[in-house]
């Protein structure tokens, strides 16, 4: 494996996310308005409803999944990097739903909060950088 | 999106929880016993029955789903804050059964640990204070 | 609960497995060739195949599940102590599939990556030591 270098840990936050705003949309502003460039992130919370992406190897796009319905979300994490010049946030939820079941994916716009709390942690050091890969066809790091 | 304060990392903490102990309670009694005013919480490990919570946003009340079977804990996610003037735990956990399927909620009391590993991190700062909110019935940070 | 010392964040990692690897190995080989002793690990990504472990806390062994098909990371949770005298990583993860719903167990070997994103965070202090517990048969922190 290539050699890797630390990072530091930079400024860390902990927050909520109120009702209505959509998530991602939410996640990726205050990363933007706060210029986080590089970071983890981690929530709990509850869902009004969720948009999921699956990604498909053999298509190489992602497929949706549409939770209309209320659920909670067992777990956020993901992590943000630079895409295109601004703060990205790549995010995947684990939601459960009215009967305990859990299901899951990557986290896409159209995912309204009820609410949600979220914790942050930057990482000060060469910000990752995202591009669309031409054999996979996801955004990875450079 | 209102203006963050950035919190600063505080005591680190990596353990077990053993056999026998109720999950929620040996978390929130580790916060009190310790001081942790402000954090999260990660963690895995195997318990030997669970009580999930899923939040009614009709009905603003907890459902419960009590989990009679031993599971892995795939994830436990979670924060730490104040009410009542208490150290108190907000945790979601994912859990895994015999067959793999995975299922999840809000971790109640009522969850007995087989083995739990958990990790830590205060955050020193203004704390949160978590208090009912009138709207949503919820302990919500204010 | 018995006293707990405090352990210091040490360094800090973000990077990417590439496509292809093992998991698991890939983790253990970047925790053993950067000498991490102690410390959690986070992550996200995608999997061409899987193998889940769940225990079976009567029998007292792990059941293996094979996932035969390409799935989500939704979560990827564990932690890094010593085991054998050698850097050991106790990871479960979540995955979803196609249809977006949820699985989960511990992560073993025959995990293939076809993208993955890694949090490792360092814990200074006393590393844990991981050993077959006599009881329940599981390689629990002495």
């Amino acid at each position: 494996m290539a050699e890797h270098k630390p990072y530091l840990t930079g400024r860390t936050y902990i927050f909520k996310i109120g009702r209505g705003k959509d998530l991602l949309e939410a996640l990726t502003d205050f990363c933007h308005d706060n210029q986080i460039k590089c970071g983890i992130v981690n929530g709990i919370g509850t869902l009004e409803n969720a948009t999921l992406g699956y990604f498909d190897q053999d298509k190489k796009k992602y497929e949706k999944h549409i939770v209309n319905k209320p659920t909670e979300i067992v777990n956020l994490v993901g992590n943000i990097s630079i895409m295109d010049n601004r703060s990205n946030v790549h995010a995947h939820v684990t939601l459960s739903d009215e009967k305990g079941a859990a299901l899951g994916g990557q986290l896409f716009p159209g995912s309204k909060v009820f609410v949600a709390e979220i914790f942050v942690q930057e990482l000060v050091g060469e910000p990752k950088v995202r591009k669309q890969d031409k054999t996979t066809k996801l955004n990875l790091w450079i």
